[in-house]
């Protein structure tokens, strides 16, 4: 058995892209990489969604990873956000599935509770762990990009079970906890 | 300048996504072919995503279309259907956007007037009319299957008219058309 493997994290937006890598060596986490695709100065809407696939590529393509999580919320602020978002998701997932990568997707709650224990922590208390977690020197200013690392990280910490065909439970769940929330 | 152009349109869903490609000769309309994909006996949501997207790679491998028309609904149930129809669209777009192919997005409403004249037409009229239209020898059984031809003809009809990057037009103009049916 191999006991090693890489992971990629993505946080797939129409603003900006975090995306993170980190290599799990002896069931020890092992920092790569933490970078971030910045959309906002794009207006052209086909033209974010042609960089976040072609970027999604280039990391499969130059990392190889042998997984990919991505952060998904399963609420947004209206049907038109949910569908750029799910647009967005789908052009990163086509990259993974166009090369036979893995992909599980967790919640926004699921992933700040795998990293600080509780699924309500603050963007400022969930990159201060992935620093200790993964002794980085610096933590970026945009603390946005810290999204895909923190995917990484759940995965990891989920025991990089790869959950696809299991994607909606999260959903179910979060329409059970809130019914009011969803329109009929 | 080439007179002849190949549009490919799709109606992608995850329950049937649905195709027609038609050829454009001397300014004339020439049906190739009317196909769709039956996605409601796969379970696993990746697996539905991955055929919609290996599918439209083919098309576009095999057929080598100048152009592709997407029907995209702006508005849907609610935003768990956005979330899966934004992903549906974005990895038929990743497969569009992968292989350099312009992408246009058509409402249903823009799509029934550029047939029928009625943007409130039934499927039925519109099945009819692109049998009469294309000189279709018969109809499928599944009406839902033509939505992704009858987007290659309102492409047709628009003049070919690429319109990447004004995609949200549609989506501002449903928005003031239908304040009380957004979710805020």
């Amino acid at each position: 058995m191999n006991s090693e493997k890489i992971i990629l994290g993505i946080d797939p937006g129409t603003t900006i892209m975090g995306f993170g890598l980190i290599k799990v060596v002896k069931k020890k986490m092992q920092f790569i990489q933490l970078n971030e695709l910045i959309l906002t100065k794009y207006d052209d809407h086909y033209l974010k969604l042609k960089l976040i696939f072609e970027r999604t590529i280039e990391l499969i393509d130059t990392h190889k990873p042998d997984e990919i999580a991505i952060e998904a919320p399963f609420f947004g602020k209206n049907v038109q956000s949910m569908l750029k978002l799910g647009r967005a998701q789908g052009v990163a997932m086509a990259a993974g599935l166009s090369r036979q990568v893995p992909i599980t997707e967790y919640s926004p709650k699921k992933i700040k509770m795998a990293i600080t224990g509780n699924g309500n922590a603050s963007k400022e208390q969930v990159a201060k762990m992935l620093q200790n977690l993964l002794e980085l020197k610096e933590l970026p200013k945009n603390l946005d990009s810290t999204d895909g690392l923190a995917a990484a990280v759940c995965h990891f910490y989920n025991g990089g079970k790869v959950q696809a065909g299991k994607s909606y439970t999260g959903w179910s769940a979060f329409v059970k906890q809130n019914e009011g929330r969803i329109k009929k």
